[in-house]
Formats: C-alpha cells, sequence, structure tokens
C-alpha cells in the first residue's frame, strides 16, 4: 500500500474522529480498509454518547464492519495508537496491517501487535495529535477513563 | 474470595453460556462481581445473534457494566479463557482477578493478565468443559470464526 493511500485512509480515519469530537465524545476514528484502498467500515469512540466503555474508535469500526473471514487481508487504520483491548481486538482478527496516525499522545500495546507478526506504520500525523492535544487539555478526566484511569 | 463462592459465581456466567446456546449461539458467559459476591453485570457471545464479532461474552459483560471507575476492585468471571480482544479489555480496564471457567477447549492470552498483575484463577468447571465440548463437535467452524480462524 503506497504512502499516498495511507494518508488518504488516515485522513478519514481522522474525520471519524472530528465527529466524535463534535458529538461531545474522545476524538478518536478508525477505518478498515482492503489492500486497494477500498473503505468497508468507519467508527468513531462513543463511550460518551452510549455509555459503553468497549465502544473505542477500533471496536466500533470492527462491529460495523461484521461477521467476515478477510481480516488478514485488511487494514486497520486508526488515529492513536491502539489500547490493550484494541491491540488485542486486532490481534485475535489477525490484520494484516495497523496504521496508526500518532503515538505520541498515547503509547498503546503495539508490541502485541508486532508478536502477531502485523505490521505496524505511525504516520506521526499532524492533524490526528492536534486533536488529542485538544481533548487531553480540555477534558484531561475523560481521557483517564478511557485508558482505564 | 472463598472458593465455595467463586464456584457460585461460575454457575451464573455458566447459566448466561447455557442461554447463548440455548439461542443458537456461541456458549460462553461472562459475570462481574464485587469482592463479596453481588453480581453487577451479566453477559455472553452474541456474535452470531447479533452479527457483530466483538460481542463476545466477556465484551457483553463489561458493556452492561456500563461506565465506571471501580474496575480494580471487580472480578471478571468467564466460562473460557479469555482471547487477546477479551483478555486486553480486561487489561485496559484493569481488572482485580479473572475467573476462568476452563481452558482445556481453549488457552486465550493468559499470559497478558499476568503481566498486568491481574490475579487469574482457573476453576476446570466440568459444566463449562462440556458446554465447549458440545459447540466444538457440532458447529466446529462457529468456533473457528470466533477466535479469528
Amino acid at each position: 500500500m503506497e504512502k499516498a493511500l495511507r494518508h488518504a485512509l488516515m485522513a478519514q480515519a481522522r474525520a471519524e474522529a472530528q465527529l466524535g469530537w463534535q458529538e461531545g465524545g474522545i476524538p478518536i476514528g478508525a477505518v478498515i480498509a482492503t489492500e486497494s484502498g477500498e473503505v468497508i467500515a468507519r467508527g468513531h469512540n462513543l463511550r460518551v454518547q452510549n455509555g459503553d466503555p468497549t465502544s473505542h474508535g477500533e471496536t466500533q469500526c470492527i462491529r460495523h464492519a461484521g461477521r467476515r473471514r478477510d481480516w488478514g487481508e485488511l487494514t486497520l487504520v486508526t488515529t492513536l495508537s491502539p489500547c490493550p483491548m484494541c491491540a488485542g481486538t486486532a490481534v485475535l482478527l489477525g490484520f494484516k496491517r495497523v496504521l496508526i496516525g500518532e503515538r505520541r499522545s498515547f503509547q498503546g500495546a503495539e508490541s502485541w501487535l508486532l508478536e502477531a507478526d502485523i505490521e505496524v506504520d505511525c504516520l506521526d500525523d499532524p492533524g490526528c495529535v492536534q486533536l488529542m492535544q485538544r481533548m487531553l487539555s480540555e477534558k484531561p478526566d475523560l481521557w483517564l477513563e478511557d485508558i482505564g484511569g
């Protein structure tokens, strides 16, 4: 998957994150894409909106993808380094690749992905960093709850 | 938490698993309990029923528990050794203890729990084994999908 396509997919995940922030929630979004760049599912964190602690951006996106058997050909694109729940879910399903927006705001369980031979690529996207930094500044307590703090 | 209470809680998780099997789904169930044995949430695998690959017994139970900050005082009781998604979720939230019905039918990501200093106790419950073995015998393909196969 070429670099330009990776950035284009991240822009779609970032749009999901922005939608979540506009709804009063945590600004983390995700999309799932095929190797040619077709987006088959989208999602964003809904913990505040739905009161569900398992509704992270990645898990919501995977819920929308539904039951399928081709996870090993798909890329999970997420605006933030995935937490233990989301990394564990990626390992369970066996994604081909996890494309990460940024890991400056939070360092997730990326080692679990690597140990499961999932390709990991971090784009260090300034837009993703900006969204998270705004939340950490304006709603720090909300974030602590999201990561089990 | 005394041994008799652990077994009583497992019986409640097993009842959830049986409910899932009666609904045509995967027979894995879970409850979340306080140290004194009060059950605050229940759930069972709903992947078949809801078409949601993230609806495992443990994640459904955690959804029902909702937003809270006392995970570190709670025990997650599950009929089967937790898969990477469910173990990762337990690590994220930081449960005090994960009580497992059996690990004969499937060996999950228990090492992640231990590395996160979560107490792990397996009861090797014959009723839990029986439920899983019946499914593995009657619906083997359904199970492979559940563990990302």
